[in-house]
C-alpha cells in the first residue's frame, strides 16, 4: 500500500505544527508556503520599531524539514484548490492530495475603506515592516529640516489604529525608540514634540483581557506619553492626514492599522465553502470542511466554534488547530478517530513597554515586571532557531541595557547603475 | 572668531575617518552620505552568500556622530559641487563650506560592456547583496523542479569575473554555502551538478599578493571545487548565458562582477579638476585638488601617486587619508603644516574558506589556519559596534560549528493589498 499524500498550505504556526505531527516516515508531506520561510508574526512590530533585524524572527523552512522522514517543501503561491478533484493549483504545477491542510492565515481588514488601504502601514510580511521602520525614520530625517512647523508636526505625529495586542505593543515600542533613542538621534528635536495617538473603537483597551489588566495597560501607555483615544473609528486617510467618525481630521504622515483581519486571499479561490465573518471558512467540530472530510482549515482561515463562541485570530488556536488535524490525519489512516476540537486557552500576553507587560495564566492576572518577563521568554522559547534566540537575546539586553537600538536603517531601495565609461 | 565649517561628502572609510579626527570641538563638522548608515563593505559578500544578515555590517551614522562635538549629520543625496563658490548641492539645499573632503568612494566599472551592466549583479550596496542572495537561493529553487537538464545546469553554474580579493572570498563562500547547506536543503540537488567558474584576466589569481600566495588561493579553491579559468575575459552576457573572449559561451544564469572599480558618479558633477584612469580625481601629494588647497579628496575617489605609483582603491587607503586629511585640516588652521601623504602598507589578506586564507603583513607571508584567524580577528575589530561584532562573531562560530547558514531567506518583495471586503 502506497503512503497517503497530504498537503500542508501555508507554514505559520499551524502548517508548521501539523507538518511536525505529519513527518513521521508514514506520510507522503507536500508542504507548500509562498516565502522560504517561517515568520515569527509576534515580533514583527519590533523590526518596524528597529528593535530586531528581520532575520531574526525568520527561519529558513527547508532547513527544518530537511531532517524530516518523507517531507518536501515546494516554493509556490497557490492560485486555487479544487475540492472535488482533490487538487491544489500553483504557479509551479498542480498537486494533488489525499488530505488536505490548509493554513493560509490572514491579511489586513480595511472593511472597505480604499482611502486606508491606500495609505496606512499594516504588518504581515517582513517587506511591510522594514518599509514602516524605513518611513517612521525617514519621518525624522524630513522633520529635523522642515522649516514649517505643521508640517513638521504632522511628520511627528503617529497614528495607530486597533487597540489589540499588536496596536498596544506598538505603540509602546514606538514611544520608547522615540524617547530613549531618536531624541538623542536628532538633537533638534525634541520628544515632546512627537505625538503618538492610539485610536480604539472600543471603549478599552485589549477587550480580551481582565479590567485591571486593560486598565493598567491604558494607564501605563499614557504615563509613557502615548494619547489613547477610545470608542474612536478613522473612516479615511490621505498620505498627510487621518480623519476619525467625528469628523476630527488629524494632521499625521503616518498611520499604522491594526484594527482588523481577515482570512487570507487563498479562502476567496476554494468554491463551495461556507465563509463567515471576516471571509473565514466555516468549519465541523472536528475542523473539516462539512462534506470534505479529507479537507482541513487550521489557524485564522478557520471559523471555529467552540462552545459557541468563535476562536480568536491567534497563534495559539493555529497551533492547537495544527496539531489535532495532524493528529486527526494520523488517526483516521488507522481507522480512529478524535474527539471533537477543544481550545485549551493558556492565556495571552502583551508587553507595553520596558519592564512592563500585563499577561494572563490559569486564572492568574500579572502585570508589570514579572509578566515583562514571563512575555520574553515565552517568545524567546516559542523562536525557531538556537541562531534567532541568540541574536533576539542580544539585541534585547543591548536595548535594556544601553537603551539603544542599533537597526535603525533606512534601507529604501534607491538603484543605481554602475559606470559604463 | 567663528568656527570654520568642514563638509565631507561621504561616509565610507576615509570620510568616517576623517570626522572622527575632526569632530573636536574646534570645527564645525557637517557629514554628507546618502544613506544613514556606514556600510562595512568588505563582508558585503557574506551577505550575499547567506552568513550574515545585512544588519550586521551596517552602522546608523547618527549612533556614531551624536556623540562628537560640533558635528552634524545631513541625510541627502549630492547632486554637484561648485569648487569656486566652495559651495555643495544636495537635494535637501545648498551647503557653503571652507574645507570639503571628499570620500564618495566607487562604483563598479563595467568597462562599457552594456550586456554586462544589465545581466551581471555587482555588490557596492546593501540591497545588492540582498538581490544576489534571493537570487541564488531562487536559482537552486527553480533547479530542484526544472525538468529539462540543460536548463537546470545553467541555473546551477555561477560565474564570478574578477580573481581579487573580493572574486576570491565570493566564490569560497558560495562553494561552502552549496556544499555544506544548499545541498542538504535540496536533496534532489548534488554539490557536483553545481558549477563555480572563477574568471581573471591576467595569468594568476589576487595578483597583489606574493606568488606563493597566489598559487595557495587557486589550489585552495580548485581543491573546494572551484574552476578557475585564468588569462579570460568575459566580453558580453545574457540573462542565461556568459560570453568570452575566445568565443566561449557558457550557459549560465548568475554572473558577478568584480572586476573593477571608478570612482563614484559624484565625480562627474564636479567641474575643472583633472581626472585619471577609473575616472579618479587627481591629487596633490597632500591630498588636495590643484589650486584648491581647501577641497581634498581621500580614498577611492582620489588618484593619488606614492612613489611613483598610484594607490590601491582599498579600505586602508581611504582610512589613511581621510586620517590624514582632517589632520592637515587642523594643522593648516593652526598656520601649520605636514609632510606629504604617504601609505603605511600593513598587508593584504583574502579568506578563502573554512580555516583557510592568504595574508602578508610586515615582510611575513602567511596561509592556511593561522591567515585565517587573523582574518576573522581583524574584521571583527574593524566593524563598528559592540553588537554588530557580537552577531558577527556569532554567525561566524554557527557556520563553524554546525555549518549551517541560517541567512538563507528569499526575501524578494511581493507587494499583496490587504482586504477590502
Amino acid at each position: 500500500m502506497s503512503k497517503k499524500r497530504v498537503v500542508i498550505a501555508g507554514m505559520g504556526f499551524g502548517g508548521l505544527q501539523a507538518a511536525k505531527v505529519l513527518a513521521n516516515g508514514t506520510i507522503d508531506l507536500i508542504m507548500i508556503d509562498r516565502n522560504n520561510y517561517h515568520l515569527f508574526q509576534p515580533l514583527l512590530y519590533q523590526v518596524a520599531t528597529a528593535g530586531l533585524e528581520q532575520e531574526a524572527i525568520a527561519y529558513p523552512l527547508r532547513g527544518l524539514t530537511r531532517r524530516w522522514q518523507g517531507a518536501s517543501f515546494t516554493l509556490a503561491e497557490i492560485s486555487g484548490i479544487d475540492l472535488d478533484t482533490r487538487c491544489v493549483f500553483t504557479d509551479s504545477g498542480k498537486v494533488p492530495y489525499d488530505y488536505l491542510v490548509i493554513a493560509a492565515g490572514s491579511r489586513t481588514n480595511f472593511f472597505g475603506m480604499q482611502s486606508v488601504a491606500a495609505n496606512a502601514f499594516d504588518l504581515k510580511r517582513l517587506d511591510q515592516a522594514e518599509d514602516l521602520r524605513n518611513h517612521i525614520l525617514m519621518m525624522f530625517e524630513q522633520a529635523t529640516r522642515e522649516p514649517d512647523q505643521k508640517r513638521r508636526a504632522a511628520m511627528l505625529t503617529f497614528m495607530i489604529v486597533g487597540g489589540g495586542p499588536t496596536g498596544v505593543e506598538f505603540a509602546g515600542a514606538l514611544r520608547e525608540l522615540i524617547v530613549y533613542v531618536l531624541s538623542q538621534d536628532y538633537p533638534a528635536i525634541s520628544a515632546t514634540e512627537t505625538r503618538i495617538i492610539l485610536v480604539e473603537a472600543a471603549d478599552s483597551l485589549l477587550t480580551a483581557m481582565p479590567v485591571e489588566l486593560r486598565q493598567y495597560a491604558c494607564r501605563k501607555l499614557y504615563s509613557m506619553g502615548v494619547e489613547v483615544l477610545l470608542e474612536s473609528r478613522v473612516v479615511g486617510a490621505t498620505a498627510e492626514s487621518v480623519e476619525l467618525a467625528d469628523g476630527l481630521v488629524i494632521a499625521a504622515h503616518t498611520l499604522f492599522w491594526s484594527a482588523g483581519v481577515a482570512a487570507a486571499e487563498l479562502a476567496d479561490f476554494i468554491s463551495g465553502v461556507e465563509r463567515s465573518t471576516s471571509g473565514r471558512i466555516v468549519v465541523q467540530p472536528d475542523l473539516s470542511i462539512k462534506e470534505h472530510p479529507e479537507v482541513f482549515v487550521v489557524g485564522d482561515m478557520a471559523y471555529c466554534l467552540d462552545n459557541e463562541v468563535p476562536l480568536p485570530m491567534m497563534a495559539p488556536v493555529a497551533n492547537q488547530q495544527g496539531d489535532y488535524a495532524a493528529r486527526m490525519i494520523l488517526a483516521r489512516e488507522q481507522g480512529k478517530s478524535l474527539p471533537p476540537f477543544h481550545y485549551a486557552d493558556k492565556g495571552s500576553m502583551a508587553t507595553i513597554g520596558r519592564s512592563s507587560a500585563v499577561a494572563t495564566a490559569a486564572g492568574f492576572k500579572i502585570s508589570g515586571y514579572i509578566a515583562w518577563l514571563a512575555w520574553l521568554l515565552l517568545h524567546l522559547y516559542y523562536l525557531i532557531g538556537f541562531r534567532n534566540r541568540m541574536v533576539v537575546m542580544m539585541n534585547w539586553t543591548y536595548a535594556y541595557w544601553f537603551q539603544e537600538r542599533q537597526v535603525r536603517l533606512i534601507t529604501a531601495k534607491k538603484r543605481r547603475a554602475g559606470c559604463l565609461q
